[in-house]
């Protein structure tokens, strides 16, 4: 039998080339491009900006968006330091769509659980404006959007007329579950996409950050019922241990991770790579890359 | 708490619309369209052309596309008969990627399970000539390919230039895994995508199929550790209790469905009310779709 795992390995997940010492211009793989990213090259994100959301399985971690969404994170910070989330669960996974969280008994006065001091009512922010953000574009062409690319290392959509932008939903996003009313989300229910992106909720609701480790942990979950995945009993759902800030959590007990910058030269030279593989399994380079199919590394460290 | 997880299951999921009666020129929701479609827009997929992975969780049903990948397919059918696959296992599940499936010990001589009577060597089935086949396209932008849309059931690329046409590796696409030549791959070693389409393997690798029912059977499998998702210990590879065709299984004991043809008016209509979504919901209708957002309508029924 001919096919060997290890070589497998390479040519499917798209992480091992053929390295060549010596040729000076030779191609450079993503992964080799990120590696040799220099320290200025990566963040630390804003522990104010990142929620861990522990689950028996571990911690998911989330960055969030204020520059985006600023009313909802802020009652997602109130939610966070006032334990709204604990003991609650994940009550909705949907094949190639979404696992949802937050309050399973939400519609019931009875049985509700009290929103504490955050707020009931906040406007909708599905998008901002264009002006004081750094946008980096990508050339590529999208059917979603007019131009789109990365902002802050989100990504994002963006139309030059409207002069407005907006955060994409791509795999590991997380948005703010609402109602038909556009404001009728507040942050307390909460989604993260785990299939094939579906942007044509973009611009449609708010979306309030994103998952940057720990995605797995989401994505594994059994599906709920068919077709919207909700569990109809309750034992089903995974429970949320709790949802924290960062900045709450003392300091031993944060995880130590870095993100590539968006408007990096390496991140732009890692997604060229990718646009034009020239390694030794590819026999057609795409000459393309989508908006939701480009990594966003994020590695392990202390700043 | 105003959210309620009724409104948020019709927000999220897309699936319930405001019905008026009465109204004669109101926005039909796609799933409105496909209930409503006429028996000659279903199709029964030949059972020849039925794999069934069956898995301790269950049945995942995938249909061959013959047209695409004759040789492939013959191969595959030959190693379904003589039970290739029986005990054998799932040993790769990345996140946001694919699951791959086959000898884990293939590349080991002394432990590799034979072939059988199925060929060793086989040619490259990437893409294939248009001559001879419908196309239903898709007049939506695509980064990847000069057009797309679908073919049989089968979400395609297609250049018109090269007068060729490919099947695309949307989420649960079933592809052929190889090494780094063209012509390494027999259709022993499988994966399916479970994350964002990743198209840039479009006409690079020989694709065979599609998942076309039990998705969510593969889609949960817990990821191998990562980057590649390979398990290392065999003891947490997910067991094939067998793959067989449909066509050699007992008519009791098959799965009957059928597919909604991808050259019926319900189908255009069903993705026109997708790309333009009207209902309650949506603020701003995307006017786009992507090749791989569209949904491929199964349903359970006798033929």
């Amino acid at each position: 039998m001919s096919l060997r795992p290890a070589l497998l390995a390479c040519a499917l997940a798209l992480l091992c080339q053929p390295i060549s010492a010596g040729e000076p211009a030779r191609y450079r793989s993503a992964q080799e491009i990120i590696d040799a990213a220099p320290a200025e090259a990566w963040r630390t994100p804003d522990p104010a900006n990142l929620l861990y959301l522990e689950l028996e399985s571990g911690r998911v971690v989330i960055e969030l968006a204020p520059q985006f969404a600023p009313g909802h994170v802020a009652n997602i910070r109130t939610l966070a330091r006032e334990h709204f989330w604990d003991g609650l669960s994940i009550y909705r996974s949907q094949d190639n769509f979404v696992v949802q969280f937050g309050d399973p008994d939400g519609d019931d006065p009875a049985k509700a659980r009290p929103l504490g001091t955050a707020k009931k009512k906040l406007p909708a922010e599905f998008h901002r404006a264009s002006a004081g953000l750094r946008f980096d574009r990508l050339p590529d062409a999208d059917g979603w959007a007019p131009q789109v690319g990365f902002v802050d290392g989100f990504p994002v959509g963006r139309d030059p007329k409207a002069g407005t932008t907006w955060l994409a939903h791509c795999y590991g996003t997380l948005g703010a579950g609402r109602s038909n009313e556009a404001d009728s989300s507040i942050g307390a229910e909460l989604y993260v996409v785990d299939g094939q992106s579906p942007r044509q909720l973009d611009d449609n609701i708010t979306v309030v950050g994103r998952v940057i480790q720990g995605m797995e942990r989401l994505s594994v979950i059994p599906r709920g019922p068919a077709p919207m995945g909700f569990y109809e009993k309750p034992e089903l759902r995974t429970t949320i241990k709790a949802i924290k800030l960062a900045s709450e959590v003392p300091e031993a007990e944060r995880t130590p991770l870095q993100l590539l910058r968006t408007d990096s030269k390496a991140f732009a030279e890692a997604t060229e790579a990718r646009r034009n593989r020239r390694d030794d399994f590819y026999k057609r380079p795409a000459g393309h890359i989508d908006l939701c199919n480009v990594p966003l590394p994020v590695r392990a460290g202390v700043p």
